[in-house]
């Protein structure tokens, strides 16, 4: 099924996200409001409800997190969609791109005109060693987590692979960190809204003002090779190497092609959408590629007609930042083992020729990973119609691609999107 | 959208389960490899399974049942399917229904021909407390658990305020697992394959075995009036009144009807296919009807351009007795109120005018969450196939139907079925 095109045209005509981080006192139907709200704001002639006709829901697992299943009906209730069909969708971290991916089949199919993806989860109601256990139920518990493994145990084995086959260091790994905080400090919606050098001087100022020994970091570098400063997760992964435990939602609202002109004279139309699952990482013979990610990546070229080298803008799963280095080359950005010498060289900022990242990913801007996937196509809508303030990046952005990873690759989901005025 | 076709027709090809019980030594992935080998077999003319496009799964919480999450990839896996795209389906109860209804989707969409659909939940790990509390987090758990409500309570409470009205009794409940216990009885895959009077022998063969009191029921109502025999769980709800924890998997293969013929010269066509949410049960006005079921009923009526009078079989969810009675009024084979007197007149017997849940339901087929929605459709393709065995309805099975729903009805799904030759 490859080479199918979309049968209907879909496209994003509203796109919304809360805050991402840390809030004790909200749960998720408090942050989908959030998110429901910024998306119809952004909905340029206005969005009437009742023209939604299904809602999916991409969600990991409020179940173990909050203790509330069956959320997707739950969601409706509270931003007023109820009676309509409501869905919840879960690929673990890819839950929300998959959930998109569901909404675009659906519209193609006939079946509904207009429908509401969202992606939720709440994560930091549990202690940091019950998330880590949590999220180690998107591993296969039979033969992966007894043997010890822990999502920063997995990427830390893909990036040792990946670094004795290729000659990357830790370093190549930091300069991802370095510059998804460069991109997130300018994300007003970020967990971390904060360049890391921004990160030293407050921690310096606060050694200072406790009468602490101000720390002697030179530059960056010097900071995150501080042990103390940035701990080893799962060598080579250090803190600043792994995303945060976040809490969030976002909401992406689409429509037929044929009926986006109610909504909006600037949709952004998603012209590929490819989805892939595979065998858990232990049964996997190369564990320096995501197999799902370049099956999902290639369904996506090929529907859409484009070529990685159309691709203006990429968001890309940068749970850890290795698997960012990866992606960008399972995306065919660049050539397997040249991804981490990409970023040495600042290919991938901002204001380099191939922009990835530009919202701070899930490093920098947060990864409450059922809302990731969604929170991805936010990213894309602002850049796209030239909405992403400080962090917009120059240029016609005509074509964009976003990538999203569930557990180590059992699912991965891609789309791309276009701007045709 | 209720008055809308299905754009492409859509037809289950095969159909099978894995036998529903509670099997200690089996993991969900063993269960549905079962259940995938069942449907398998049941394709006339043979699947290669490099035919299927998606797969999407039916769960409710392995989360929580298992500690593993990320299910839909891990069985794809198990049954040879990697690298499709694997997706897991989430509305509770409801879980495998709305994964049927996706299936059809995708395939209406022109992104798929043949999807595989299964349903999937292994309960019986957890001791009984503990299924009873994971179940609740498909309640509200801000505003329903606190307050000490489970699902026998949910539903106890829809049938005191039932029987209030209507004038329904204890005994009309009971009628309920009398029938559908006689149908489990010549179900071979049904958890409970005996009917009440066989079960009432057998636990008076062991009194006389170990040298007890033989038990002097008279009948069955005697024996179903017993406080020990038969305890009251949540009254008017005793244990006979309520599904049981159950370990299963079914699978259902679907494909667009211009492709059905390379599986099978006997196709069962779905013509219809609704589905709704609604609020939690608090807040709805009235406990005596499940208002998602009467949407998404009406959606599927619609769609298929057929009425209740047209339907022939019907496999409706009852998770308690009382579930049953309110569905069959909800799917309009009864005026409201009227749905107790039918079963104590026979008229949903397997002989009567209007068969109800021939599996035996979920009261004795079993009730392993995720796998219900998928299984009722396993019946309904031996039943309108004519390959039901001994509990096969007479006569000229053309339309059916099934009725599944999640939680206390924040979800409801209806299939509406056809069988053209």
């Amino acid at each position: 099924m490859t080479n199918r095109k979309i049968g209907r045209g879909v496209a994003m005509v509203g796109a919304g996200m809360s805050r991402f981080g840390s809030f004790p006192d909200l749960d998720t139907r408090d942050l989908f409001v959030d998110a429901f709200q910024d998306m119809r704001q952004s909905v340029d002639k206005g969005l009437d409800p009742k023209d939604i006709d299904i809602l999916y829901i991409g969600n990991y697992s409020s179940d173990l997190f909050e203790g509330q299943g069956h959320t997707a009906p739950l969601m409706a209730d509270w931003v007023g969609l109820t009676p309509i069909p409501a869905t919840r969708i879960e690929d673990a971290c890819a839950s929300s791109g998959v959930a998109l991916r569901q909404g675009i089949i659906a519209i193609a199919s006939g079946m509904a005109d207009v429908v509401l993806v969202g992606g939720i989860e709440k994560m930091s109601n549990l202690p940091t060693e019950e998330v880590t256990d949590t999220l180690a139920t998107a591993g296969d518990v039979l033969y992966e987590i007894p043997a010890g493994f822990t999502f920063p145990g997995f990427y830390a084995a893909m990036a040792t692979a990946y670094m004795h086959r290729y000659g990357a260091t830790p370093e190549s790994l930091m300069q991802v960190g370095l510059k998804n905080h460069d991109n997130g400090a300018l994300n007003p919606k970020a967990q971390f809204g904060m360049r890391i050098a921004d990160i030293m001087a407050k921690k310096k100022a606060r050694a200072q003002q406790k009468g602490r020994a101000i720390p002697a970091w030179s530059d960056e570098m010097d900071f995150l090779h501080d042990d103390r400063a940035n701990l080893v997760i799962a060598w080579p992964l250090r803190l600043f190497d792994c995303s945060p435990i976040s809490d969030g939602a976002a909401a992406v609202l689409l429509a037929a092609d044929d009926i986006a002109h109610r909504y909006t004279d600037h949709p952004i139309h998603i012209i590929g959408a490819g989805q892939a699952s595979d065998v858990a990482l232990h049964d996997r013979p190369d564990p320096t590629t995501i197999g799902s990610a370049r099956r999902a990546g290639r369904m996506a070229y090929d529907m859409a007609g484009v070529t990685p080298s159309d691709i203006k803008v990429a968001e890309v799963h940068d749970c850890f930042t290795i698997a960012e280095i990866i992606a960008t080359e399972d995306m065919g950005f660049f050539e397997p083992g040249r991804g981490y010498v990409a970023v040495e060289e600042g290919l991938t900022r901002r204001d380099g020729p191939r922009p990835i990242n530009t919202s701070g990913g899930l490093k920098s801007k947060g990864h409450p990973v059922g809302a990731s996937g969604a929170g991805q196509a936010v990213e894309i809508w602002h850049q796209m119609r030239g909405e992403a303030g400080s962090r917009q990046v120059a240029g016609d952005i005509d074509i964009a691609l976003t990538h999203n990873v569930g557990g180590t690759g059992q699912t991965a989901v891609v789309h791309v999107y276009e701007r045709r005025n």
